[in-house]
């Protein structure tokens, strides 16, 4: 049997998780955009089952069961994916991982014994599958995260929390830094974020959440799970208010030397669980456990395809191209986007929609750099 | 027993074509850029099953076995590659191609008799395999290129000769026009284009070898195979002189809507065999069976998890994220690369090579968009 | 006699300045970029006259003298300004201002006896021809600007005060709000910043000033005279740093409807002596006097030159250039570079320098997107 | 007297021309944009002559009363226009020329005899204050061009003949190199052309005017006065129909060092009479004069106020700026635009008009870089 989530972190060790499943199944044609629905499982096991061993392959520690994010997944179909999940991780040395996230009833109803209700029902599975840890993720609000840190300790296993939230803290203005705070308090053993931001982002606001935690005189390990996606000209609520979410974000998709800068950042900033969510594909893991081969002191299996660095073009006929395969070469080229009609920053939709309806027509009409600016500073002032 | 590919395009209908593996493969940890050897059927046949299963999911009608485009592969190879494709077509209503590619000793030898001996020996297991049709594509040299399609005649199969070639022509500047014409004469019944450039620019130059062979006063049937990239900075050799080839060519990537009008396009200018090479993944091919289907009168089985031109979006919880699930909002996004630091084109590496040094150092030294322009204007006029 | 600027300003007028003199007449010939010194009022007096006249013709309300940035200037040369300036400020109803910046001993003594003395005799020119008002302007230290207004004041005259700082405040970490309450104190009657920082971060700068002055129950009149070019990317030192400054400014200038979004911000958000520095000319002038025609109740003369957002434009022969001469096409339009192979943003050279050579360093190293947004978020948080 | 144009041209020197005045003086608010008529030189004549000044300065060798582009010009503007020039060139070793362009009549009746009347008509005035040499410039149609030719030989001065064409040729698609044949034939004893294009594309332009000219086994001078910004993506009729033109141009704005690229380029061609028009500003001129420095054997007067390549910044405080101080460093920028939500190329406006309602539409859908590109190829195809 696999170790443990927790001795592997508390032995100082690095743990590479996956990739956001629903995305690279959906360019598969597997999983509907919109919905998002994880009936793949059940329907196309041998999509899923192939698409775990690659992102194991590549490097991945953790095989994770994910519960949607919208909607709910009927039972069997996470049993399932639990199924799969063990089958997988049973051909290395990985772990299995089940994961809840936020609900709609939360903003509809905002009860806790309503949300807690769901939450609890979620976990069935898991325990009947017996996964090795839990992860609350996709929270943006650091109330309901906390309850589902909650129910999840209630069965004994290792528990970690993940919230969607960038550096200005949740949709109630609660700071990272204080986020994870109340998550530690609640009994999460790993505290971090996923989705809705770039890499950059993401390791930035699981800094401000560590030294919260540190400041607080608490004791965490933190995890994350950025996008692959660069989101420079996000506002607090993420690549969904993005004009190209989700049908054509392909010019943002982080090469994999741009990924060997995120697990560097994410190691060094203490982060030891370091995975990826949507948009991620097993080469991006594949680079992030190749980046920190050096602290394992191992490859990932998929590296036997791959040269260091771009060593691959070595032998290429071309001069010009054999003059790519080192590294400083890779770190250090801007790569074109091929679409000179396109710009390199978008104006996110919905901005200020809380606010009323004149924020969100100012907005629409943000057409200037100037106005871009005003945006982004504008978001971090509250 | 599928029906066969003259019968589906002499009968007019459009024959979808699937997207390149070994770039694929790599993202997925199994094909090894540099080489790009494609081992991957013999060492793990699972994961280029699942890889054929979605193309032809995705539309996909042709399985193609496709011989490596530098080095050899050993028979035991192409022979569990032929079994895969045979295995995965006969799941659905597909036929199986087996491909040739032009050999390394054309450059070296230019003996017409070596290389021809190097093609055939490439053939047997296609016939023993017992293929539905053969292709002999990504060939820069027109000479070569005709010595395929004569060895290929041979056999028997419906032939296709496809080139890795632009508008400017082959490698000693034949026009794609009289490319076509010298392809047709040698017994080819398809003729067309693969890899190298973007899609608008191979179906200009398909176009241009339509238009050579109707003046001859000939007959054949067209195809064509693109890069799933944007590469409006290319020189007359294609991708592989951007510097971002192979490694970080990801803000180039086209998105569904891109493919969309790609099929259109190549479906105007009367080509009928639309497929993809290099970075083509299976949601890019059911992009083309979807633009597509309202002439071929049927969707491909993918599309039961995609919406129409974004309807997946019209349940979303956010307005403006609702406000996408339409055509024109997706026709007309000029998609950010969120990279404000990087530029929109590239300066091809190591132009003018073969006209040595002087021309080579002018190339490195162009800086400014006239330059580049000089380029384009150059690459036209030779 | 011209009304006073105290006056003008106090009757609730929009008080419109001029433009940067020394980046203009760089590119007439007549200044040299590096040493910027302003010779020219006595080498070619009509040089200077003829850009004082039309800055006066496109609404300028105020001629300057400006001091030297950098070195002194010459008790001669500074009549021959004033002269000037007078001479052209008689053709219409324009004031004549007298302009004192920081000094180098600032920062090699910081004695505030050696400063004053300094500045004290830059103004005795300024004395004997009698400018109607006094600006201490282009000032990094507060410390620094309160002598300069101490100084200013014993002349009877009023005073402006004037820093060319941005959000981030002055180069020892004083905020904007902070730095005009000092200021205010002082006797300054009018503050607020110019260079360093395009409009929209100079207004927004001068908004945090406004908010100061009131929380502290200051009172004061408000000015900005910002860049005429896009510098989302500037760090805390401003354009300076940029890799671009100063010979390669020329895709970021801005156009006359990036000037009509900056005077109406600059208006809405209180201000009422807008005017302009490095990179405006006559015409980016005009158009803060268009847009703020409705308010001021005339229009300048060089409108008579002008027409209304591209009404100019109406008697063209080709339809598609008439159809430009209308509000919503030029205030939409996104202004291509034409220059694909550049990027939107550069890294600033230099940054960090205050904290040593790994930042710096740090800072080269900078190539991706990521790590630029790091620059920014590091550049808001101290 | 000064020394005449041919005797300059037939001793090898290279000639350097003014810029564009009516864009220059239309930002300086002395000409409308739209009808851009040239009544400054009576209105303002001070304006006008301080604008040749710095021209002249800059290193210009010839100053030019510029005929109306559009609609006639009286006589006595034409008289005010010619003694400013005069008055002016007589401070310097610089030539007059006299102007006519292209007339509106030509489109509308293309009676050889009305149009030859009204060129004719055009030329009283420049007989009588007798300018060194004569110019058709502006010419869109060849027949029209050779027509002017004819009128303006039988002065007995020298004719230069430039024609506002690209690659593509005059607009019944008649090639450069045939234009060229055809105004030499006619008399033209200088041959070239003028605005429309960026300078790279001009001197492409001039460079198959000066091949067609040799090949016909004439003889001929060349001369070059391009756009100072860059228009790649222009088509066939110029930079009007993009859709920045003429209020947005900003961003395409050459630097000084893109200049020094064009005189270089223009140079190593052939040619010798090189200048500038719209958007030429002082410096740019004086930029082509510094470039062409070494095979002049002197420099501009403008000059005693321009470090070479960037020298002026040797003494400047921050080590980072000094660096700047060499030619390497300006020669490889890549300036950014500051605008990160605006594209590096626009589609043409209007693109085949000439060809009816469904191109121009197809045009105005182009939103892909794809259709960019078939839109420059198609302008290479006819």
């Amino acid at each position: 049997m696999a170790r443990g989530i927790l001795e592997r972190l508390d032995a100082g060790e690095v743990v590479i998780g996956d990739g956001g499943f629903v995305f690279a199944l959906e360019k598969r044609g597997y999983v509907k955009a919109g919905p998002w629905t994880p009936e793949a499982a059940a329907e196309h096991p041998e999509a899923v089952r192939q698409l775990h061993r690659e992102f194991l392959r590549a490097g991945d520690d953790k095989l994770e069961n994910r519960g949607n994010k919208v909607t709910f997944t009927g039972a069997q179909i996470n049993e399932a994916a639990c199924d799969l999940a063990r089958e997988v991780a049973n051909e290395g040395d990985a772990m299995v991982a089940g994961g809840v996230c936020q609900t709609p009833s939360y903003l509809s109803c905002k009860s806790e014994t309503e949300v807690k209700g769901i939450l609890k029902k979620q976990l069935d599975v898991f325990i009947k599958k017996n996964v090795d840890f839990l992860i609350a993720e996709y929270f943006e609000h650091v109330e309901e995260a906390v309850w589902a840190v909650e129910v999840l300790k209630e069965t004994g296993k290792p528990v970690a929390a993940s919230m969607c939230i960038g550096p200005d803290g949740d949709m109630h203005g609660v700071s990272p830094g204080e986020c994870a705070v109340r998550l530690v308090k609640a009994g999460a053993q790993i505290v971090g974020v996923n989705c809705h931001f770039d890499p950059m982002t993401c390791v930035k606001t699981v800094k401000m959440m560590k030294e919260g935690v540190e400041k607080a005189g608490l004791k965490a390990h933190y995890m994350v799970q950025p996008l692959a996606y660069h989101t420079p000209d996000c506002n607090c609520q993420g690549f969904i208010d993005l004009p190209e979410f989700p049908f054509g974000l392909e010019p943002r998709i982080l090469s994999r030397w741009d990924m060997h800068k995120y697990a560097r950042e994410a190691f060094n900033a203490g982060i030891r669980f370091i995975g990826g969510c949507c948009g991620f594909e097993p080469y991006h893991i594949r680079a992030v456990a190749e980046e920190l081969g050096p602290e394992r002191g191992f490859l990932p299996a998929a590296s036997e395809k791959h040269g260091n660095w771009g060593a691959g073009l070595e032998m290429h006929t071309k001069p010009w191209v054999r003059a790519r395969a080192r590294r400083d070469y890779w770190e250090n080229l801007k790569p074109a986007s091929g679409r000179p009609q396109c710009p390199s920053m978008s104006a996110p939709d919905g901005w200020g929609v809380t606010k009323g309806h004149t924020d969100l027509m100012q907005q629409k009409e943000a057409t200037s750099q100037d106005q871009l600016k005003q945006l982004f500073d504008r978001s971090k002032s509250h």
